[in-house]
């Protein structure tokens, strides 16, 4: 794993407490390390605020700490550090094979439930009990190699198929380009190297002059705190806007390309993403802005169309909590009292009904929208490079075939 | 005053502390009472957290706290409050007429120099002089009835005019409307009643089922503070959105007619607005949805086209706010270190430059911009409906002969 790391480009930094690319300066999203039995995630609920890692040998601390509590969050690297629990969940088993196989497996929908609605985490908890299932096991010591050995080959993974995602785009973007990106499609989603801010750091370190406009995103922010955190560490020069600024800034800095990450992409094409993505591509379309999508393959949802997504509907505090530190900081420093405190807005007009009733407010707060395919230019993924109306003719074969291709043509793959 | 107020509609406010337009729940937002020479204005800069006022006898207090320290803000209001300014400084002259008028006229330039760039507050302390200077005035105390008969014309003026525009907008508005605002085109921007949620609220008044979306409007936030405290005291149906989601909200509200107020409408029948309305006019044309402007007629400039409109480009503070109330915050709990305050962003990686260097962050914030003619619906305002094409046949001596009509019908003045 060293020797792979360091053909990475990685170096172990005692600043943070984990590797970093001493290319692009970003460090892993998770570390697993053998010798300590010790899983270290970067603390992505402290980013960008404070760059500190959260390390534990406890499978149970792993999951309902590290997953639920989001110190590891986005899709991909909440799979890979699913694996890892696993590999923690079988540190202290010493009954007979089949006993211990039984509490691990029970210890695995324990990892699963600890974000339900995370696909990548159950693919990864599930390959790693398959992986249990199709071997010819003759003791513990035997099961927890096994185990180890599929979390490093789902790590791996990730690290070789994301490079092959930021050799594909590179051929995209050139000197000159002015690039607006929405939310975190970036490194810190994925163990490393995920996607469309990899893209970026790839064409930048090539010498490229590039520029990267980012926007806010609301109502987390991620744009702002991750990705201005991603973008300044790679050393991109960056523009920050809010979300209603996206006519003035492709005018202001003449944006020539939309590059955004997905969550999901459907059999027709269509890619949902982060609340926003569509407002951008209708607005790039009207001023002939091309707009490409960056994905694994692990997005791909190739049994419904996009008007078939659940759109999940988030709280309204994630809205509000910045108007909740907002009326606290004015009462501490006296210019509104402290009855003020929590006064707006009222609970009782806050309603989740899809009409609110006279004198009602309602917060939506939608997480995702869907881009319909005639508006994306292409889909950059790992497995190759898409047009919209290219993914019908996918399939799961075909897919695992590319990347069983990709493995192998990667020197560094066992 | 007190007979016009009830002509108005309005009941006297002991909680608030000012007249309250008892139809609409909406308070002035300043009221100058001659028997104790006392200003008062709805202190906007506590709204929504706390509803409270303001109150003066001293010109340079009102200039100086209300005006530049933004406790009252919006064009009109601004004009109307500057005159009553005028009113104020008139109190304490006790020299000759002549020296009189050369003390008032050096307090005028303090006044108008509170806030330099608001058009309306030299406009409004200009006519008061420009009266003084045109009548035949024999005292003091003659002078100081002719100011105060300005400004209550002035007050009383922007009361008349913005019911007009109300009366012009209400028949483009019917039951099973959904509307998009964004920003705050309200009454606080006026001394009462003004442009787009006052067309609203009268609409909504006649019974008709309506429903508003309001967009936050980063980074100031406008349309969560302001529009929504607005629309919530006059009770219409209320959906609060981040900006980012525009297209989500078209889709789930059904939304069918945008509303917008302008801060400067050219030549060209371009509208300025704060930044983020081009974006919400570029999704409309896309998705069929007509796209109405109100606006007084003071924001029209005859004079230039839409692209000479200068765009103020202002504070990243402003951005950067509520990220420091949050770091704030999450030190105050113990979630990041002490330390950890004030880091991110760091000072030296943010830049005012328009392409910022290898390692840099420039936060770029227009306050406005300009929506082009081809997007606009109708121009909605005091002295009549317009389409963008028509504004090139206005002229000022037009528009003034307008409204000497339109005041002349108005049974309530004089």
């Amino acid at each position: 794993m060293e020797k792979i790391l360091d053909k990475f480009q990685f170096n172990y930094s005692p600043e943070i407490g984990i590797y970093v690319n001493f290319k692009t300066n970003i460090p892993l999203s998770l570390f697993y390390n053998p010798d300590t039995d010790v899983l270290t995630l970067l603390d992505q609920s402290k980013i960008p605020y404070e760059v500190t890692c959260w390390s534990t040998g406890d499978w149970k601390d792993a999951a309902l700490k590290g997953i639920r509590g989001m110190i590891v969050r986005g899709s991909q690297a909440i799979g890979v550090t699913g694996a890892y629990c696993m590999v923690l969940a079988c540190k202290d088993l010493n009954d007979t094979l089949p006993s211990s196989i039984k509490t691990l497996k029970k210890r695995a929908n324990v990892i699963k439930e600890s974000r339900p609605t995370a696909v990548n985490l159950s693919w990864a908890v599930n390959r790693v009990i398959r992986n249990i299932e199709l071997s010819d096991l003759n003791s513990v010591e035997e099961l927890r190699e096994k185990v180890l050995e599929t979390a490093n080959e789902i790590f791996l993974e990730d690290l070789i198929l994301n490079n092959y995602l930021r050799l594909n785009g590179v051929k995209y973007f050139k000197s000159g380009d002015v690039v607006l990106t929405h939310c975190n499609a970036g490194s810190l989603a994925t163990a490393y190297g995920g996607s469309a801010l990899s893209i970026l750091a790839e064409v930048f370190n090539k010498g490229e002059d590039i520029l990267v406009v980012s926007k806010e995103t609301r109502p987390r922010s991620q744009g702002f705190k991750i990705t201005l955190w991603e973008l300044n560490r790679i050393g991109i020069p960056t523009v920050a806007v809010t979300d209603n600024m996206i006519s003035k800034s492709i005018e202001k800095f003449k944006i020539n390309k939309i590059l955004v990450g997905a969550d999901r992409i459907t059999k027709d094409g269509a890619v949902t993403n982060k609340i926003g993505t569509f407002d951008i591509a209708k607005i790039a379309k009207l001023e002939n802005i091309d707009f490409y999508v960056a994905a694994s393959h692990s997005t791909l949802d190739l049994d419904i169309d996009g008007s078939q997504v659940p759109i999940e509907e988030r709280e309204k505090d994630e809205v509000m909590s910045f108007y909740n530190y907002e009326i606290r900081y004015l009462s501490e420093m006296g210019v509104i009292s402290s009855s003020a405190l929590n006064q707006w807005p009222p609970e009782d007009i806050l309603t989740s009904s899809d009409k609110p009733e006279i004198g009602k407010i309602r917060i939506f707060n939608p997480g995702f929208d869907t881009t319909l395919p005639e508006y994306v230019t292409k889909i950059i993924m790992d497995i190759g490079v898409f047009n919209p109306s290219d993914i019908i003719n996918l399939s799961w074969d075909k897919i695992y075939s590319i990347i069983s291709d990709l493995k192998k043509n990667f020197i560094f793959f066992k």
